[in-house]
């Protein structure tokens, strides 16, 4: 079995995100060598803890550090500010309560390793975090880059902080209880990474598909180690983005294809009738389509990425969309800048350019494609 | 009329700290200049936005930024994350919302800057703020140096984070109508200075005692010219502090000097019986008896600088502390590391290490001075 590190370069910042199976059982080993620390505390949600918390906090206890559970209701609804509040609770509360030396232990998907960087950002204004993502959206992607933050009723992800990990351990095992329809949020993520950096990750995407979904909700069959080399790929693509610009003030926002129109979908739809994944499946055809029309793009490169999208079992259509909307959402984005819609347009497949002159009739045809 | 200015020497976080009589009025004109900022919110509470709110919009509508005031209730007891959530619903659900060009103008003392701050530092995950302190204590303090949060009933300044002003600007006329007492507090941290870095700065203070403290509670008849001098020494003090040791890792820790004590005593009476300063200057004769008792520090310097804390009218005394309980308090201080108490000691005035072997019965008996 292969096990490949893959190094975020960031300075004084620098961590390591090891992929392998059974990784939790090696937490405490990890944190002991790491940080030195005495004191952890893993945050984690009523879906996964029940799962997987055990084996990490028995692996901490073999490492001589002491640990316990906070956990919080699942879903993205319970992302708020609120749920932070009651978690710091929990961390400030105890007794003993956390020091600077303790840490925060993510253990979930995206929503978990979000709020709880976040709270690791705040608490004591600062702590140390490690991120055990168990999505293959949280592994591909919310894990690595240190953007931690929550929900605010005005949109996603408005309350947040720049706080990168300590490290990442990719436990793949703990990605077979997932749902398809979870996978494919994550699966959408790669090809994001495909489009806008990396055209041979694409061909490597199409012909382990059916590996990847193989298996029945909760108890996939994918290889191990197909797998492994899948995460490790697109890690590797989101460490080079992030190294170069770990504040978003350039070429990190190139992450954000399929997001401008995607985010704005998934608000008119509703976060509770889309995943994260499928709205950027939606963003990607509708963004191809806007900079095909523009000239930018051949439109056999964009039905490429449309096909590859719906093998994977992710939506390439919606209907009911107002344009209208749409585009009034994306002017409210937080990436927007005094209203001025900011995307990302492909050239080819791995070439990429921010472009900020995006009108509303573009958009509009552009939300066409999705008919 | 001088008009000092210090630069903290912070890389590509660096900014200034003027200091002058009349400041409010160029909030605008600095803000334009400074950050290109189309939009600014200024965050104040209901005691400083009546007084000083109009001439701030006033200024930042002639420097045609679009503005506005959030005001929460005055008062530490006010500074929570509950706070927080209210403010960041004002700058999110306002429409148009803010944006990341967005600038955060703190204006107030020490709780509005701290809570302000923090504002700025998770709204959309970071956008600049402005300091405009007005009392003593913020503008030689708080609004320097980028520590931000906000209380937990757990602590004081237990949530938080570092995020550095995108400049100060101190206009020594609004501490004119600052209370005695208020004024008192920021004093006893300027005392702090002098000890751990600057002797000829206890001349200053006890040579310039009666007229920082000359006319009325609210009409202080100060002269402008010798506060400003105060201000820019004790910021240059706090700046070369903060440049050597932004997150608090090192030297950033004699900035504590009076605090290890001082917060355990202002937690034991109670933030609504003590002001912050004096509490500090309690924590001050306290540590210094301390650092007598050690052999560290000569008894006639500790005597020297309580005689300037009385002169200043700051306490001295303070009868009812239960020494057993101070001590567990300062083992739960957050700059305690797994229960060890970290101290800073004087060894002559301006010359000061860092303790971590520090022992009940010296505290014990550093608290008899105080009887």
């Amino acid at each position: 079995m292969t096990e490949p590190t893959v190094r975020i370069d960031l300075g004084e910042r620098s961590y390591s995100v090891r992929i392998a199976a059974g990784l939790l059982g090696e937490t405490g080993e990890a944190l002991a060598g790491a940080t030195g620390a005495k004191q952890a505390v893993v945050v984690s949600d009523t879906t996964v803890a029940p799962l997987y918390a055990q084996p990490v906090l028995d692996s901490l206890t073999e490492a001589g550090i002491t640990s316990r559970v906070l956990t919080f209701p699942a879903g993205e609804s319970n992302k708020t500010l609120a749920t932070v509040s009651a978690v710091l609770d929990g961390l400030l509360l105890h007794d003993p309560p956390i020091d600077r030396k303790s840490v925060v232990v993510a253990l979930g998907g995206g929503v978990v390793g979000d709020l709880a960087g976040f709270v690791a950002a705040v608490a004591l204004r600062g702590v140390r975090f490690l991120q055990l993502p168990t999505t293959l959206l949280a592994a591909v992607d919310s894990s690595v880059g240190g953007k931690t933050g929550v929900d605010h009723t005005a949109g996603k992800n408005l309350i947040g902080a720049f706080h990168q990990p300590s490290g990442v351990l990719c436990d793949v095992e703990t990605l077979r209880t997932l749902p398809k329809r979870e996978l494919r949020n994550g699966l959408a993520e790669c090809v994001k990474h495909a489009v806008i950096r990396d055209a041979e990750l694409l061909d490597f995407i199409e012909s382990h598909a059916d590996d990847f979904l193989s298996g029945e909700d909760g108890a996939l069959a994918f290889s191990a180690d197909g797998m492994i080399e899948l995460i490790a790929r697109n890690v590797a693509i989101k460490a080079k983005v992030v190294a170069e610009d770990e504040r978003e003030s350039g070429v990190r926002a190139h992450l954000n294809a399929g997001h401008t129109i995607g985010h704005a979908v998934e608000t008119f739809v509703g976060y509770e009738n889309i995943g994260h994944g499928e709205a950027v499946a939606l963003g990607l055809v509708a963004e191809n389509a806007l900079a095909v029309s523009r000239g930018l793009l051949r439109a056999d490169v964009a039905d490429r990425v449309k096909n590859v999208l719906a093998m994977l079992g992710l939506p390439v259509r919606q209907g009911g969309l107002d344009a209208d909307e749409i585009w009034r959402l994306m002017q409210h984005d937080k990436k927007a800048m005094a209203g001025r819609v900011r995307i990302v347009l492909p050239n080819a497949l791995g070439d990429v350019n921010l472009h900020d002159d995006i009108e509303t009739g573009e958009v509009r045809r552009a939300l066409e494609a999705l008919q």
